[in-house]
Formats: C-alpha cells, sequence, structure tokens
C-alpha cells in the first residue's frame, strides 16, 4: 500500500511513464497550481541561494504574522507542517496521547519517535466522521492524556469541526491538564480560517499546526509554521532545533504568496464551488459513497466487493493516481481519498470512476 | 557578534544597502558561484515542485552513493549538515562529549540540545592549531566520553588532519568506547576526498558529515549528507525523523550538480591556487597573521591592539564583510576569518586590510 502522495514517483516509474504524464488525485494540492507570483520569485532568486537563509527569519515571520493579524512571536516558521509536529513532540515529549480515527497516520510515527503511548478515538462512520464532542470530552476528562491531537479540517475526512465544538474540547483539555494540538494544514481552503482557527481560543496549552505548501500547491519547497500563545514552548523549539531549516527559496515564495490576495481568493472561490460538483457527481455513481467535503479531497466508501488496491491499479491503467486510504487508523480496504483537481481532471476521474467500480 | 555568516541580512540593514553590495568574506561559499548546470535544472524545474518530494529520495541516494563510490544503504541525505548533526545527536543521547577547540561553535548548541556535557580540548595556537593526534587519544583513552567530535578539514582553522591521524583517533576511540563523529564539510575544497575521508576506516563507530552547500555556492538550498558502517544507526535516524526533510529542487540541484566534474575540478584548482596567493598576500600586512589553510576560507590573528570588532566596522564601511572569530570557543576578539573569493574580490580585501589594520 502507497502511504503518500509522494509515491507517484513510483508509480509512474511501474508504469514506465513520466510523474507528468499521470493524474494524480492522490496528493491534496490546490488545483489553481503555483501561484505566477512564486514562480517570477523563484526566477529570479537563484542567486540568493548563494547566501545563507536569514538565521531568525525576520521577514518571513512578519509575512506570516501579517496573514494571521497576530504578533510575530506567536509563530515560528517551520520546514513543512511536518517538522513542527516532530519539533513540538520532541518538546513536550507526551507520554499518552489521544487521536481521533481516521486521521494522518504521521501523527503516529511521530508520537513513536517519542515513545509516546497512543489511544485512538474512533469516529463514526454512520455519522459521516463528525467529531461528536460530547464523546470526546468524556474521554478528555477521564483519560489521563498529556495531548490530545485534532486535525482540522481532518484528513482523510475532509469534515470541518467548528470552532465553538474546538472549544468544548480546548477546555476539556485544559480542566484535565493535557495539552492539545490543532493540525490545521487544509484551513485555508475553507475559506474560514480567520473565523474558525483553534488559534483565536489565545489559550496557552493550544498549539496549532499550518501549512503553506497545500494551499500554494508547492509542496515540493516545505513550508509551513505553528500559532501559539505560549510563549515558552515556542521559546524552547527555538532553542532547540537546527538551524537553517527552511530554504531561502521557501522563505521568499511566502512572503510573496501571502500578498496574492487574488490568488488566495480564486482559490477559495473555485475549491468551494468545485468540491460540490465532484461531490454531487460522485454521489451518483452506484456502489461508491463520497462523505461531504469542507475542503480540497473527498473520501469515498466503496460499497461492493471492490477493494481499494484493484481500483487503484485499474486506475493507473487509465493513467489516473488515487490514495487507498486503508492505512489510515479506523478505516479499511473499502476506502479511497481523492484530491479536487480542475474541472476538467475531475470529469477525468468521474468517467473512469463510472466505468471501472 | 554576529555569529554566523547569515548575519550579512543584518549588516546590509544596517547601512542601508542592498545585500548584493556587500562583499562577504563572511560566509565560506565557492567563489565561482551556482554552477550554469545548477541554475538551469532550478528554472526549469518550478513545476516539480506541486508534488511532494520522493519519500525515500532514492534517486538522490544514488547520486551521493556514485560521487563516494560506497552502497546508497551507508549514507542519508539530510536539509544541510547541520540537520544531520542534530539527527544524529538526538539518536545517540551521548552524555559527555569532547570538541576540540577553536571550532564551529554549532555543536556546542546541538549537543546543549540534548543535555550532553560538553568538554573541549585546546590546539596549540603556537602549533597553528594542529591537531596533535599523540595528546588527544591520551584525553579519549582517560575522559569517558560517549562522542568526539572532529571538524575535518577545520572550520575556522583551516587545517587539514591527515587520515592517519584521523586513524589513531579512531583506534583510542573504539579502545574507549567512544563514537568518533568527523564533520568534513569542506573537504570538496581539499581535493582529497576519495583518499582522505574519514569513511574510507570503514569503522562503524565512525560518523562522517557531509556538506554540499558551501562547495556548489547553495547554502540559500540546504543539503548535506551522512555517511557510516553503522547502519543500525542510519536506519535509527531514517525511522524516527520527520519525512520530505529535503526540498525537491534541492534534490535536483545535488543531482546535476554531482555530474559536474567540470566544475569541481576548477572550483579545486582556483581555491589550491588562490588561498596560497591570499594567504602569502596577508602573511606580508604587518600586524595580522594568517593561519595556513587548506580550504576556502583562512583564520587571522589580530596582533596590535585592534579588536576583530573595531576591524568589522572599519570593513563594513568600505562594504566589506568580514567574520569575527572570538565566539568559537578558545579563541578571542583577536581573531577574524575570511573566506577565498575570486582574485578580484581578495585583492579589494587585501587593499582595505592593508588601510584599517
Amino acid at each position: 500500500m502507497e502511504l503518500h502522495g509522494g509515491n507517484i514517483y513510483k508509480a509512474a516509474r511501474k508504469l514506465g511513464i513520466k510523474k507528468q504524464e499521470l493524474l494524480d488525485f492522490s496528493s491534496n494540492i490546490n488545483p489553481l497550481g503555483i501561484p505566477q507570483s512564486v514562480r517570477d520569485i523563484i526566477h529570479n532568486s537563484i542567486d540568493e541561494l548563494t547566501a545563507y537563509p536569514e538565521l531568525d527569519y525576520s521577514r518571513l515571520r512578519e509575512a506570516l504574522a501579517a496573514h494571521n493579524s497576530i504578533q510575530p512571536e506567536r509563530l515560528t516558521p517551520g520546514n513543512g507542517a511536518i517538522e513542527l509536529i516532530y519539533l513540538y513532540l520532541q518538546q513536550l515529549k507526551p507520554r499518552k496521547t489521544l487521536i481521533t480515527a481516521p486521521t494522518f497516520s504521521e501523527y503516529s510515527r511521530a508520537l513513536a519517535s517519542v515513545d509516546c503511548r497512543v489511544e485512538h478515538f474512533p469516529l463514526c462512520e454512520n455519522a459521516g466522521f463528525a467529531l461528536n464532542s460530547t464523546l470526546l470530552t468524556g474521554e478528555i476528562r477521564s483519560g489521563g492524556y498529556d495531548l490530545v491531537i485534532i486535525c482540522n479540517p481532518s484528513n482523510p475526512t475532509g469534515r470541518f469541526t467548528p470552532l465553538e465544538e474546538i472549544e468544548r474540547l480546548s477546555q476539556a483539555a485544559a480542566a484535565a491538564g493535557s495539552r492539545l494540538m490543532v493540525d490545521e494544514s487544509f484551513i485555508d481552503f475553507t475559506g474560514e480560517m480567520q473565523r474558525q482557527s483553534a488559534i483565536l481560543l489565545r489559550a496557552p496549552h493550544i498549539f496549532v499546526i499550518r501549512s503553506l505548501t497545500k494551499f500554494f500547491a508547492l509542496p515540493g519547497l516545505r513550508i509551513g509554521y505553528a500559532l501559539s500563545y505560549d510563549r515558552e514552548m515556542l521559546a524552547s523549539i527555538e532553542s532547540r532545533r537546527a538551524p537553517w531549516s527552511i530554504n531561502s527559496l521557501a522563505a521568499l515564495a511566502t512572503e510573496v504568496a501571502l500578498k496574492g490576495k487574488d490568488y488566495i481568493n480564486r482559490s477559495i472561490a473555485f475549491i468551494k464551488e468545485e468540491k460540490e460538483r465532484l461531490y454531487c457527481e460522485l454521489n451518483k455513481i452506484e456502489g461508491i459513497k463520497p462523505y461531504h467535503p469542507a475542503v480540497n479531497f473527498i473520501l469515498i466508501k466503496l460499497e461492493g466487493s471492490l477493494r481499494s488496491g484493484e481500483l487503484r491499479e485499474r486506475l493507473l491503467k487509465r493513467k489516473i493516481l488515487i490514495r487507498e486510504a486503508g492505512n489510515f487508523e479506523g478505516l479499511d480496504d473499502s476506502f479511497i481519498r481523492v484530491a479536487v483537481k480542475s474541472r476538467e481532471d475531475n470529469n477525468k476521474l468521474l468517467e473512469a470512476l463510472r466505468a471501472e467500480v
């Protein structure tokens, strides 16, 4: 089973084609592609690479702070969201962590790297994997967790839990002496970042993770950041991490990309419309059940006897790569995940699914 | 005091000029600049950034393995040499480490991040900071160290310790149950990598660090690697690290750069000749004493009353940035370090030093 979007390389090699020839629905990237302003800055900044990145990334911090209307000292940039997850866990050293399931498998891997025990809190398939904050707060209160991890919007379910529910969890966590990490890597796609982010709760036991590479279609460049009202945590992370972890092009690209309000608004508007269209069209296909998404990807259940591995192989022959979702804790090989891409690409996926399911 | 080359940003801001207007002798980068083949691949690969980097970096590994005539499983790539130093120390968790002094200050910072006690082994200024392996093996044998760190060629002294001396240290370390980390970030500049690297000893207690960003003038892009015959150590590092730490452009640039044998040979030949010329010319200037370099930078002692901070300020007014060396353990504010740059740039430095010292 392919664990990550990165495996487009292997899939293409196996087929003996270039990876550009594959339609990649396995990776949740903004279908509008890299902003032109970012292409330009990369083209024009190659000479910047002869200098080390700025040690404190002060310009990058200011750009991220302005984007979030927050003070620069409440954030730290990272070499992708994933670096910040590892740094946070290395700093916190939790002994027992609660994760909702299904969710992004890298949390468990990162927790294993700090020898932390992991418990999964299963979300109900029949409720569309909605997060039931009443049940979850009960578990948080009684379970003795050092840390609770929520992915919001959730990968792979595509559900978005509203801030008032997150607030209930946050209060339960605070009362129980637990920390709360909220991974908001996909929140930009919802258009609700300014109104629904957990950072708005201003609670020092909350650590918010953000990615920029998904929304700006730059996963190869690696850039993310963390937001927190726990100054001591941010300071510890910064004093103990390896220097220069963010490359200069990623820093420059971010500064430019965050200024591109038109691209940001067009992306949100496009996803808002196209995810609904793709969801509705998927819903019409017999034998599969899509879960309604808040974001740029859709979780799908195969309702017949066809397994995700077999479907992946069939679609690969049509040069379409999907993500098997059976390696998400709590899912099995009756689940797949597809990205929302351009209308044209999505139509090719729909056509292929109609033929192969 | 400015700790790192990255502070060209602050120096330029302070002067109110662009950093391109500063002649940067503070950062030890190949004066031949970025290879044309690397510029081309970056220009032509921006679309690659829409995919995640390859999860196992198999092409990058093969390129590095071929460059070192070693099996790919004996190396691991990293987000700059510094990431690998941190990962190695996090894995090893040494309690007591011996570092020769003066040396690169980041070792101490990285050791502090794993709460390790550090002892410094002072190298003798009168001996030109040569590593005396007889004295050092004695200390290794008796000191009860978990780890010994050697920078070879040494930053900031520019000395290169021959392999037979490293072998003596390695044997002493093995006998004492110590590990040996050899940072060879500057070995490419010597032209002796294939004959003098510590990896040739094939000893499983040795961990070799390499940088590619200095030799290929790409410190902003971040790429390094580690070599070791300790498979378990490499496997542990790989299983516990955050994924995708190397950006796609760094991986592609490395694959292309390592094929550029002409650039590699021209760089080695240029440094070999120009470092000697610069050293000889520096030697003629009254009031300063350069230490003979094996590499692309030169440590200089100010013999009069002029302190490094004052000289740095004077040279900055001439738009020349040097590195104060007083923050290297064992040195003080009578030391500076300068890079070997183009003949024209070096002549400007010489002229400025003749006027200001």
